[in-house]
């Protein structure tokens, strides 16, 4: 009754409903499936999940369900999981598709090679629609996705496509290479999966040939797994930004949960102290006057949230490739305008509020001031971080919050304690 | 020679120039394109630079661009101009695309009916392979997109969808009705653009048939503009989370840069000023021992970094949809749980370097015993705030910065002052 129930759920949402239960009625459920289970499934699941999922599996079971699955999507479910495991799913496929998968896990981690399926449809470039049409009506077993007829020279190296529904439409006479797509474009086998999904969504691909380093035709990515990948980096740049692992995954256990956390919360606490050090050189200052301790988390969380602004701006951009060194200077310079005009116009509103406050006129000028400077500081680093992290090859979206706060934090302690401790003591 | 040399790059790419430099350098490239310029290079355009390049060219120059371009690429360009310039580009138009731009236009913004193109290839459910070959082979004008054949009932309502590289090689005889795809589901023209991208992704959908409210077709939204939608709805979360107008583009000038910083910069300023009065409460006890106004940030600076890992993991997490009623009680208890141990953690561990530091043991029990307090509070505000705001139908991602940060700072000053003035004096 209950497979029943689930019968005509999509195995993305199996795979869903798996995810949020926990581990025994997860057990459970599988068992209830038996042998039912399908491939579909263990693809769609959290990697976090997978590996419990397969282990609980009957063998059988297993071999039966990986055998339906496209040769991308083996390699997918594959990639993750730990060598016994990934050899005994190997071994349940048949020969020809052991190789291919094999070959597919031999292209570095993250590469289009790992994307790709093999199944393509090629024909000679100086075929015509007809004779295209009649290779395709004779063919045994055609891809399970293919959109383009992929044209090839002799040494197989890809010179353009056409897409199916041209072909549909076209004369049986036709010469396939006079409707040729414009967007065509190869993609080499070695390069990264992030660059992958940006060329789809910047050229609205639907489908693209991948080439071997002699350029000739390795297989073909399509755009739904393209923009799996594209949701994946943004998943990573969101987390990454936050200091969160971005391996963490919402069925994580407590332990897992606490390890994806505690590297940045210790950075922090590392900056956070160095921070503090800052206010330490100057607790006489506030001895002699305690608004300073009132006012000064204020300077530094406008400071904070400033940074973060422009942080997230500049990551963003970097990643759409809309920030890029013919603008850079344009834009830091933009970013440093604004800090200064908001920093004057909030550093205006707080000097107000702070001698409404506090009745010390040099204390309204101490902290305005301050906030002015803090927020250039927090404009500067907020673009010239992941800039410069950019630019050394790391991954902007690591100048999370501890980076640009640390600048922000030290830059507003020292500007508002020292300003103060030189006008007004 | 300078068209020569832009002549090879997608409109695109060439759009991305054109935002990248500034505005005169911009009208001059356009002058020098003269009658040149593409209907797509329109539509690639960030929005904030669209209306400008429209400003400056040429009214052929403009007509010819924008009859070039499928129903659905023209409502993307018309739907955030100024209506002066919408009637000049509708006007531009044929009779027959006119009335199908108004009618787009007539869906909600933001929907699927302003997404799907109106061009579809669709045949009665019991026709045979042959015939829908012969049907595509006679049509005059097939769209320029379309993936798949969708089969409709007498009153023109999807009931299935076959895909063009299944009918290339299938026999002419078997009936479509016995080659439809398990993955065919329809979405409703007033569904949220949103929800349109996530059922792309989680589905692995191509193109899927949009219906009207008596269930009939409508058109079909292919996954290349779905792509995009879930890329700009990243966008939108990113940018949001960290207290930025989403509508914010880097090629902004420096007043529309501030505004879309301004409004959250403000908030957060009201919010620290009610931060700053918690430890106003206590600027007796401050008075009495300043190694507190030392160590306070250090609270709060970590309070608010797990705050932002526990916030941005259950924004995505909503977004996925993978944070669900159904797990949200386990979730929050992991959450809290997870905040408690890191709390108790880098409280012990600050607890050490406080009593070195300042050789105060009360003061580290003070300081360790707060960061517990605070972490978990950080726990329960980052998980607790987007759920109650997804609940609302607020946009989680609104739960940014501000929010949760005013929730640790608060606890953490009160915890660690409060604590101080009661244990220490
Ligand atoms: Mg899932
Ligand atoms: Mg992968
Ligand atoms: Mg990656
Ligand atoms: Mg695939
Ligand atoms: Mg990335
Ligand atoms: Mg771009
Ligand atoms: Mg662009
Ligand atoms: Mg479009
Ligand atoms: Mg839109
Ligand atoms: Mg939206
Ligand atoms: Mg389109
Ligand atoms: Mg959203
Ligand atoms: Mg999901």
């Amino acid at each position: 009754a209950l497979i029943e129930l689930m019968e005509p759920l999509h195995a993305a949402d199996i795979a869903d409903l798996l995810e949020q239960i926990d581990s025994p009625d997860r057990r459970r459920l599988i068992a209830l499936y038996g042998v039912e289970f399908d491939g579909d499934i263990l693809s769609e699941l959290d990697e976090s999940i997978r590996e419990e999922v397969i282990g609980v599996l009957n063998p059988d079971v297993l071999a039966d369900a990986v055998r339906d699955l496209e040769s991308d999507d083996v390699v997918d479910l594959l990639e993750d999981l730990e060598e016994p495991q990934q050899q005994a799913i190997i071994g349940a496929l048949d020969d020809a598709d052991q190789m291919v998968v094999r070959q597919a896990l031999s292209y570095p981690e993250d590469s289009a090679g790992r994307l790709m399926q093999r199944e393509v449809v090629a024909v000679p470039e100086h075929w015509s629609v007809g004779e295209a049409i009649d290779f395709m009506r004779g063919k045994e077993d055609l891809p399970e996705q293919f959109y383009h007829v992929i044209l090839v020279d002799p040494r197989h190296r890809p010179t353009g496509y056409v897409t199916l529904g041209k072909i549909m439409s076209a004369p049986r006479a036709q010469a396939l290479q006079d409707m040729t797509e414009d967007s065509f474009r190869t993609i080499p086998v070695d390069q990264d999966e992030e660059d992958v999904a940006y060329a789809f969504n910047q050229y609205h691909l639907i489908s693209t040939p991948v080439v071997d380093d002699e350029g000739r035709l390795a297989g073909v990515i399509t755009i739904d797994d393209a923009m799996i990948v594209l949701d994946e980096e943004h998943e990573e740049d969101m987390l990454r930004m936050a200091g969160v692992s971005e391996e963490a995954s919402l069925s994580d256990n407590v332990l897992e949960t606490m390890r994806g956390r505690a590297t940045w919360l210790f950075v922090n606490l590392v900056t956070a102290i160095f921070a503090s050090l800052v206010i330490d050189l100057f607790s006489d200052t506030i001895d002699q006057m305690v608004a300073l301790a009132v006012l000064m988390p204020i300077v530094a969380s406008m400071g904070g949230n400033a940074g973060t602004q422009t942080m997230a701006v500049a990551v963003r951009a970097i990643a759409t490739r809309d920030l890029t060194g013919q603008n850079a200077r344009r834009i830091i310079r933009r970013e440093l305008v604004v800090g200064a005009l908001n920093g004057a116009l909030f550093g205006l509103a707080m000097a107000l509020v702070a001698a409404f406050w506090f009745g010390v006129p040099m204390l309204a000028v101490v902290i305005g001031s301050a906030m002015l400077m803090t927020q250039v500081a927090a404009a500067f680093g907020g673009i010239v971080i992941p800039l410069l992290l950019d630019r050394l090859k790391i991954d902007p979206a690591l100048a999370s919050g501890p980076f640009v706060t640390t600048v922000t934090d030290v830059v507003g302690f020292f500007a508002f304690l020292g300003l103060a401790s030189w006008v007004l003591l």
